[in-house]
């Protein structure tokens, strides 16, 4: 399938929208090919894009201040990710954002997210509901924090996602669920 | 100060709005006094609303399955409040809203959402606003909770927001921030 057809596919579950107007839309993405590990943000610079992806997985992260890297936030196909605060505000931000294997990406900047919406206001409706969704599941998450023991986090998730676990390295999922690698490494031979 | 006028300084933040069109969009919210204690939104059933906070402030909560409250969020002056995944989809909600504070609260429905954005597709704009930041503040509260001892959450906390910490009890501070009620009271102690 082509790339943008993913896009347009997806757009559609959230606004009525027709392939003219797609293609009006379309010029304010910038698309993007990344290769695995290749980064797209870095802590300490200025938050400008967001990032769609079409195929493939990025990680947001940040950088502890005993150096080790702690992963916030994932994004498969259909998924947004960014700093949101810091690209809301255009502010300088503490996470990173890399590529977990070769992707391919939209990026949006501000700027362009600015005269999007200005132009075609009906991506506002698209925005409002992927953040409305994107926020309700982040609440969820600190629920799971919460609420599960260790392992049961770790079973939580890999029960719910199991071909995302295939697709991402042990040390950066323990590190999303707030577990240590070695921990996970721990269960993984308790089932094995 | 008049209640709507807070709602209306509140909105001209994020999008140009007149007297006017703000007269017309204040039906579609549903203004109401809740008692300290009161209930808005219960575990286990169908989540219909979401809360904006006018004066007071309110509690977001589930019980988990040794029966102890969890407090995941809370909501004070001009903030808004609901089990969003919830919400959008307009399904049951694990989650209890419940007033700290006597306050006053404007409701909107999901029905009435889907009616004031139909008509006044200016607020598709405000409410993508409120999400994306919204949003990015969890991503962001994620991050305090891997990264900070349960010390520095708490010192965290307590300095930046010296005022809600005064209006909110002990135990469900503690809850909020992932800590015991215990451990919150020995700090205390010893900072006293």
């Amino acid at each position: 399938m082509e790339k943008t057809q993913v896009f347009y596919n997806h757009i559609k579950r959230f606004i009525n929208i027709d392939p003219e107007q797609f293609l009006e839309i379309l010029p304010f993405f910038h698309p993007g090919k990344v290769a695995k590990k290749e980064a797209l943000m870095r802590g300490g610079r200025h938050c400008r894009n967001c990032f769609f992806v079409l195929e493939g997985c990025l990680q947001m992260y940040y950088i502890n201040e005993k150096g080790v890297e702690k992963t916030v936030q994932f994004a498969i196909e259909n998924w947004w990710l960014s700093d949101f605060l810091a690209y809301h505000h255009q502010e300088k931000s503490d996470f990173f954002i890399r590529a977990v294997e070769p992707s391919h990406v939209l990026s949006l900047s501000h700027e362009n997210q600015q005269k999007l919406l200005a132009a075609h206001p009906l991506m506002e409706s698209y925005f409002r509901q992927v953040y409305q969704i994107a926020y309700g599941a982040s609440i969820m998450r600190v629920k799971y924090l919460f609420d599960y023991s260790k392992e049961e986090i770790f079973f939580h998730f890999t029960s719910q996602f199991p071909e995302f676990v295939q697709r991402v390295p042990q040390y950066m999922l323990a590190s999303y669920l707030g577990l240590t690698p070695e921990y996970v490494s721990e269960i993984r031979k308790k089932l094995s």
